[in-house]
């Protein structure tokens, strides 16, 4: 599971050094805009504070990144990626649709405690541009079939109570998403136990009733 | 329960009669606003926009409100005042700790389904200026306050089985609030099948185990 990721003066340093590679750069580059988009919101933070907080020129910014919206994309690309990663492994460990749906919150609570996690969901769609959005949405999108499919996969296997699918999918999703906008990194609750007690207490409610045991947390190796 | 509040030709209205009162009219800059937020987010949206819409002047709106967030601020105090009666009305009513969530549930489900409370919900705070965003968190911190009592209520009475109170809160809080990311009113889901789906599926989570019945769902009078 990634470590949250807070802007430190290595980013700075990324572009201090010559040597640096450009990947260990552009990754600077968005750290740094994912923190500042968390600070000032994304509509507020221009591509001048994204040079001024790394020490560099804007020029040398536009090597990385022509504009802002880019750079929000590229930190949704990566988030989405973090959670494709993670539902192909809980699809490949197998298991009932219940104990997949407690990792699958469980791991994405994760996501959501990381800056390009946090960054993205906090954004208010509009402020996208269309192309922007329909990326967005068909990342959302896919997220979302997934979770249902998993859903839909318990109650056919009985580990999941009969419900309706759609809407179990988006109360899941909300919740979890809805961490962006609490979440502290210097809060009193840290990101693990978030992701635990999530995954126990969303997947309750799905649980079918008559099971010998409770739901069973799947814990995810970190 | 609010109807949904479309922008309608009536918003325009209200401001092409000379005999309409000011209280009308302010109404219709909050509708005509809000739909505006929800249609190119709070950041995107300008005073002028407001009053193109409204086919009015800049200083005729000056005369109701000075900044696009005093009428934010507006929207938020609207649905906080909503949600607060529905509290009341709530523990007015009496029962157990576990109706009162449902109850609470249901009935915030709708106010996220009109649109002062999607277009406030959709926001990233960090839009805000300092002294807005202490005043919207007064509000969600109120309104946090009260759900935590309801599920300590349910504890004691014995109808909530022991959790973490703190993040069965933000839980239900964040899935309820993620409504306004994606309800459409034109979509195939009503208010009506989302506040009871909602009030039903984030409490069985909840609910005290060995319970002669299942969760009651209380229904609110429209």
């Amino acid at each position: 599971m990634p470590k949250n990721a807070a802007v430190s003066p290595s980013h700075r340093q990324a572009f201090a050094s010559r040597r640096r590679d450009p990947a260990t750069k552009r990754e600077a580059v968005l750290q740094t805009a994912a923190q500042l988009f968390l600070e000032k919101s994304y509509s507020r933070t221009s591509l001048n504070d994204v040079a001024e907080r790394l020490h560099i020129t804007k020029p040398a910014l536009y090597h990385y990144f022509h504009n802002k919206e880019e750079i929000l994309l590229e930190c949704y690309r990566l988030g989405t990626g973090l959670i494709g990663d993670i539902l192909n492994e809980i699809a490949a460990q197998g298991g009932t649709g219940l104990q997949k749906v407690e990792a699958f919150i469980y791991s994405y609570s994760n996501v959501m405690t990381i800056n390009f996690g946090r960054c993205v969901m906090r954004l208010d769609d509009g402020d996208l541009s269309s192309e922007a959005l329909a990326e967005v949405r068909s990342y959302k999108r896919k997220i979302d079939r997934r979770l249902r499919y998993f859903i839909q996969e318990g109650i056919e296997d009985g580990s999941i109570a009969p419900c309706g699918v759609k809407i179990a999918t988006f109360a899941i999703a909300g919740a979890v998403n809805w961490i962006c906008k609490w979440y502290e990194p210097s809060g009193a609750l840290s990101p693990e136990e978030i992701a635990t007690q999530f995954a126990r207490t969303l997947t309750q409610g799905l649980a079918a009733r008559r099971r010998p045991n409770g739901p069973r947390l799947v814990k995810q190796t970190e």
